[in-house]
């Protein structure tokens, strides 16, 4: 995507994507059968079993019309335990049922030697592209989609973001990735985006707003529904506690206001962060644990950066999007084939 | 249960049942049969589709060690849209596909011409009765507990009641209500509880510390395993914005506080509050809504009763309780067996 | 200020202010001699006794790096009681004196025969250009600026926007309002904000990112501090209950974002929302409140209309600021003075 | 205070205090002429300069009608960096001021070379028993209390526990604390409570609900009104991190239920806990900090010793307290003087 702003003053890592964090992986499955356009995306975020070394996290509803499921136990335990998963807002309840399958699989000791276990399942609608009522996915599409992590993956119009819409365009899956690196440590943190948010005439890209001359082009288009969301996931590397992942993600916030969001009213804004610098033991040997996290102050490069690299990934769910037709024979059209001048527009 | 104690100065309402409160009925699926011993309840919050003609609701956690659904949105938006369901922990995502699916055969517009559907399951692990990872609980159950809501249900051991332990004893289903007459206004609140909770040595009773009592005569039988929970659903027939319904529910952790918990850790105590008297149609006429609200100091009659109606309903569940079989050969024992005589003792 | 770039496509209000929406005044009390710079700035949300006549409310903390005093409460009981007072952080513990002593001299009653009264108190620091440690605001100075409450008002470095900074400029008191009128309702939203905060690299400025080229030109300035913060106040003339405010708070967010904000970790970033719509009167008469309240949908225009005035209250006060030099001889430049030219950088 | 019950099967340390804590120590201003019956409590978490070596903390806001400042900062960025003081609700702006100043005498470059400081201040309404109106508690007051913080202190009708009431009788000062010995780890919390809840027909001592008993004897005392609260705050010398001391601040509400509270609507009842294992240098050396924190699961004996050693502490301030005749001649009756029986009744 030869002409993706990039946005900000912090580098990209070397794949433009979250998978630049060490240890991270993302699978699609993808579903893309006429009246069905819709899959399952899968972060990993780490190579081993993260129920056995769970890690750090936290997440932020920054508008919870939402049906994502977990993020009670996330935030009251601060860490995570299974692959974050990504679908459409029906199939959440499927999702989280392999989940439980998958960990079960993985130690039989779930819910009968040690404690159960908490599924992450994300959501977004793609009721507009997709027959939703049909509850397409399957929890074989969860264990595809597992199985399929790779460092390398496909963006836009694939696994969990086949049938997303974002800003009346074409969304789906985004990646980027920011590199911190300074005199005093190094870093970088990673996004992921399922991008199905967004009112056609508010959409700036790169502070250049050409919703309005796209609206014009696109008139008879049927306008985003309000049923929209957006998730975000942020992969760091550097070590921080549950509160500060916290604060890193609501920062997210700051790079989705940036595209043109104003968080709409229908729009199931979430983020969730979690870092890969230290594993927490399932099982713990002895009574305490010995941690390391940033000092306080350190946070402030990490919330530029973590606001860049959302806005940057919520622009390649938009430049990698391919144009999608599905239920009822709706269209999205993505934003390369409307407007390959959008640079010149706004 | 005749000598169930009464919990403080309101009378109880003719059933002492949530059903109580006019319009809310309970139905129950159990699952009996050897190694499985589970269910599902559902609170339906009127006799009319909730989807179509929605109650103000609120949700508090207290602690999050839990893997309840639907929290988000009922938070955001604050109002209730399905009925509550009740199950084991590892059902939630089988019985909010069920209510999807039960939803959308009310109303095929759902996920097309208006918006998705907010599923709402809570749920509590009965693992220790149960095999939980055979994931038995399936979709026909959830609408066979829909189906069999009633003003008159059973207690105890029973739907996803069958399966819980509370004090190391059987737990499950309990239910109470209050009246809260006054010269100024008449009114009811209910109480129905899914109690899965507690250490044994704590467990008191009316102020009665008999926990120690019980341990004694319990002694080699499996302590309460921390995977617990309860899970408080209060139906309230005052007029309640969403924001007195959050602070009502939060009395519930007074009255669970008074069995003798502390919110242990791995339990994941969680209590819903709704109100019956008014109801907020999906389809709005106008821009406005007309609304009543309770005037906020008469809060404190409702919050008194809440936690006396909440601390009743656990009480109701341990009593109706009956000795449970299940998996693994695991019993717990019903309190009314191991202590016909608990008021004298502690 | 003739090319102060409007921010979306609402229109503004007559006055370009948060005293478009009827019956809100604002006041101030600047001090500005040599070392002292700084002062206090009261939102009188209505002409008539807050605490007496009590109106609808809710904040978000955005990042709560910061010491404002009052939002428990008003998040809890979700009303507003006294007037809105900005100042600088220091002084949060004098101007709450003074709106209790004020409060009091209004109604005898006050902890006496009726409640306590909760004061709200807004602050950020000016410690580059005043000497906070001098504690120089005086209850006196709270009661001047109470009394100077008007519809016409001043912007930039006045009351307690005199010694602020924003972006490494001269930051202080800026407001904007949008009319949000169709066929179906007409209604209008104001803001006023305290504008201290920002990194000049980031300054963004209707999309066009200044910040880099005024950089060069600031060279050898001193940076943006970290204590930094915004206070956003919004005026909403539509009927909202406090969770719905508290969802319009919340998209005050994406407009600080616009403006290059990532929150900052030393930012203490709150916004405040009140509805003029009806009031709650102190003493209530029976036992049920009749309210309205706008229909969950047609929030969708007012997040938008919420974003763009944030946004362009920031701009404002940018745009009004005048130099200012204060304590130790440190100076922070207005924008229009360093760049008169802005509209061609970026 | 022989006959005072002990609660749970923890035992109490040496000094049955918050000071058992190591480090902690408390100190007191009694304002007590007349109508002025109030004061000013100190709790300083250790004996350094808390600005510079910082403790982390948390609270949490059970019922949020009340005024206490420093909540937000203080769960924000985790830390406590000033002593804790208590006072009655209209000194609290005045108490704030003192904080800043003293903190400011200690460290020259708070907001000048480094950041400003978060005073944190928690108030009860004594208006009852005191003329609040004459906002007679000063900033010498507070340096009075901060200079007297010893191991040994006073309890009962003292500092900020002068004019309080609990349960229609004299409240105040409490303190308690547990030891949690087991063959894996030693360790220790304490709490300190000010008193001022409570409706006295709901009064339950251990278990015995004596509040009707009494009732009768104060027959035409004027009831506890309701602008009362309860601040507890909790000290352990666990290393806890932020989110595991809002996990065990939460479990202070079991406690205050067990004495007949259900959080009244007019009482703001706030639990703020912090843990003396590590500090947090204000100056940090290097980007990392090193940390030790307890393993979740030990959390869960913390959590039963959080709600034994706040009813504890409760039930110490009402049989320390004194009677206090105040303001307009209003007397609150000590436990001890009406109920030397208490242990016969309910």
């Amino acid at each position: 995507m030869s002409d993706l702003p990039h946005i900000g003053d912090f580098p990209a890592g070397p794949r433009r994507s979250i998978s630049d964090v060490a240890g991270v992986t993302v699978g699609h499955r993808t579903i893309a059968t006429g009246p069905l356009q819709t899959g399952v995306t899968v972060v990993r975020p780490h190579l081993a079993d993260p129920f056995l070394q769970k890690l750090p996290a936290a997440a932020v509803v920054i508008n919870g019309f939402g049906k994502s499921v977990g993020l009670l136990q996330l935030n009251e335990l601060g860490v995570l335990e299974t692959p974050i998963a990504l679908t459409n807002t029906f199939a959440v309840g499927t999702v989280a049922t392999a989940q439980i399958r998958s960990a079960i699989a993985a130690n039989p000791g779930i819910a009968r030697t040690t404690t159960s276990v908490n599924p992450l399942v994300f959501e977004c609608s793609d009721a507009w592209l997709s027959d939703m009522q049909a509850l397409a996915v399957t929890e074989d599409d969860y264990a595809a989609a597992l199985a399929a992590a790779a460092v390398d993956f496909e963006r836009g119009s694939v696994g969990a973001g086949r049938g997303m819409s974002c800003f009346g365009l074409k969304g789906g899956i985004g990646t980027a990735s920011r590199r911190l690196d300074s005199d005093r440590r190094s870093g970088i943190i990673g996004a992921l985006v399922l991008a199905n948010f967004g009112r056609l005439e508010s959409l700036t890209i790169a502070g250049r707003r050409i919703g309005p001359a796209l609206a014009a082009r696109l008139e008879g288009a049927a306008p985003q529904r309000d049923q929209g969301s957006v998730i975000v996931v942020l992969a760091i590397d550097a070590p921080l506690d549950h509160r500060q992942l916290r604060r890193v993600a609501m920062r997210g916030a700051a790079g989705i206001a940036r595209t043109g969001s104003y968080y709409g009213h229908g729009s199931g804004d979430i983020v969730v962060a979690f870092s890969t610098a230290e594993r927490i033991p399932h099982v713990a040997v002895g009574t305490v644990l010995s941690r390391r996290c940033l000092v306080e102050a350190e946070l402030e490069t990490l919330f530029r950066a973590a606001a860049d690299v959302t806005e940057q990934a919520i622009l390649d769910a938009l430049f990698s999007a391919t144009t999608v037709t599905g239920f009822a024979g709706h269209t999205r059209h993505a934003l390369t084939e409307i407007a390959p001048d959008w640079a010149t527009l706004g």
